[in-house]
């Protein structure tokens, strides 16, 4: 079948000679509708080899007993997916053919978890086809368009955000960055009433996105810092911060700039060492809650809150390539102006 | 009076020429009976001025309406004190003459709240006497050593430490580096039942200290780094953290080491930039927090718990010196196997 992968860590190829996925016991094979790109697959193809070397470098993570992933073979990508439930593996229960699903990026294996993504083995979302675990599986509910249950999965990882950061009815938030990530976190800031929503960043179109997704306060921080406009409107209180940028320095700055008290919440994934004043966060108690992913539960419940309406994705999706228009897509995303989520349907 | 000072930003001179303090309204005259040192004065002394530019360059402190110390003028300072009352100021209600009290070196003035510590104007611990806020007081209990008493200060810190932490009896504890800050928070965790408490310091007779604390593993990290203690003793759990040695590098390789999931609580003030690789805290969704001191409530238990034996500060005191040997026991604390902490006798 045709997929997209990762070549020699760096180069986006299209194969048109991918293994074809069979369903064995426990799995479902579906035709991929939608897979949108993810802001950690761009960094996956600028930093992959870093990233595995610091995932080398790491203790104290679980381990799944996972092959590490080999660089010098491809590596298939793409995990914001929905698709049509093909076959059902064998002695599996599973949606019809025909029906629409996506799933959490995660295999069950006789070996344990594996994740469907950045995989040398297992098929992800930018192919034809793919395998799913039937018990992750989630049927997409209420006629929902594929591209839009694709994005179950971005707004499910604002949704965890906004989860560990303990937020309450009562409290604000200052959003630092507009990208998908940060669109995410205000769309679940939104549903759970925190008021205000401060959010900041520098485009114009993702300012715009902000404010339709549901913050208050939309500033350009060139114009207007995003604390300067907390203080003009939290109410003297102490904000909880989402740090959603993940470049170098916006650690730092945040420490620098935040009240006294304030949590942050870094979900934007910084790749490179970063410098940070410890006197600032120590000075002020502040905290730095680090966070990833989601887990099955939040996963369903932003399937739930697009399929019902209560959050409209449509507006954050600005492109859909095919498979060969990936590569192009890519390379056009580092534009904040011109895209936000780029859907492949391969 | 004689008191030690800090003149042009690193030198220690005692002066005898100090002006004589005289009670107003509200305070209360005592005479210092001990003050230790502590690491907040010797981090003073390296690097006030890099603490004052940080402290300019951060906004979202509250403001007291203080006035910018000036590094050009003495410094007094000293804030773990007992001292005996002298004189009541004028209509003021306080504890009688002869009475042993101690205080949270904070002064309530017409103006707002001012430390006593690292003031130009106010006299600190390191000084014949001290104007203390009568409000503030503390009256030492149970015939307690004077120099048991101004330990209050720093077991409080370690106390604030473990209660920002959250941690609760069935949670484990990792502290790094045993100094007087990291043994307060060892004492803090044994007293709340904390187990096991697996502590690590380079040095052997802070090692010993950790252990006479409360720590019921203690190692050598050159032997066995301290999370692989904690592997072996900690029963699958993820530890909360407390970083107490507060020099670059030390966050960074707990992020790469700790557990996932676990909470890292920054008790240890590196003054310095600090270089930390997010990458490894996103991946297994760590936290740290910072803090920095404690509240009256938190002091006031911790001088309870030294009055009444819950906690024994007795072995911690490594020394004891006059105003004049002051200077020499700053330069001394840098050597881990002499000294804990030195008691300033004025």
């Amino acid at each position: 079948m045709r997929a997209l992968v990762l070549r020699g860590a760096s180069e986006l190829i299209v194969r048109d000679d991918a293994p074809d996925p069979r369903p064995a016991f426990g799995q479902v094979l579906a035709q991929v509708k939608a897979c949108g790109i993810c802001g950690s697959d761009l960094h996956f193809v600028q930093h992959a080899a870093t990233m595995l070397g610091l995932l080398a470098d790491m203790e104290g993570l679980p381990d799944f007993g996972a092959p590490p992933l080999d660089l010098g073979r491809d590596v298939f990508m793409g995990h914001e997916f929905a698709a049509e439930v093909l076959e059902v593996g064998p002695d599996t229960v599973g949606p019809e053919p025909g029906t629409l699903v996506t799933s959490v990026p995660i295999m069950l294996t006789p070996m344990g978890l594996r994740d469907i993504v950045y995989s040398n083995d297992l098929p992800a979302g930018y192919g034809e086809r793919i395998l799913l675990s039937a018990p992750f599986i989630q049927v997409v509910p209420n006629g929902l368009d594929p591209r839009h249950a694709a994005l179950a999965e971005p707004m499910a990882v604002g949704l965890h955000a906004v989860n560990r950061s303990g937020i309450a009815v009562g409290d604000g938030a200052v959003v630092l960055g507009c990208g998908p990530v940060g669109l995410a976190v205000i769309a679940a800031l939104g549903l759970r009433g925190v008021e205000p929503i401060v959010a900041a960043d520098l485009s114009p179109a993702r300012r715009s996105l902000a404010s339709v997704m549901g913050a208050h306060e939309v500033v350009d921080p060139a114009i207007e810092p995003a604390f300067d406009a907390w203080k003009r409107t939290g109410r003297g209180r102490a904000p909880v911060v989402f740090e959603a940028i993940g470049v170098p320095g916006i650690i730092d700055d945040a420490l620098r700039v935040a009240p006294a008290q304030s949590r942050i919440v870094v979900v934007g994934v910084c790749m490179q060492p970063d410098t940070v004043r410890p006197f600032f966060a120590i000075s002020k108690e502040l905290s730095l809650q680090f966070v990833l992913g989601y887990d099955p539960a939040e996963f369903e419940t932003s399937l739930r809150s697009i399929a019902e309406g209560e959050i409209d994705v449509a507006p954050l999706i600005t492109g859909e390539v095919g498979l060969d228009g990936a590569p192009g897509a890519f390379r056009e995303l580092a534009d904040p102006e011109r895209h936000c989520k780029v859907m492949v349907v391969p």
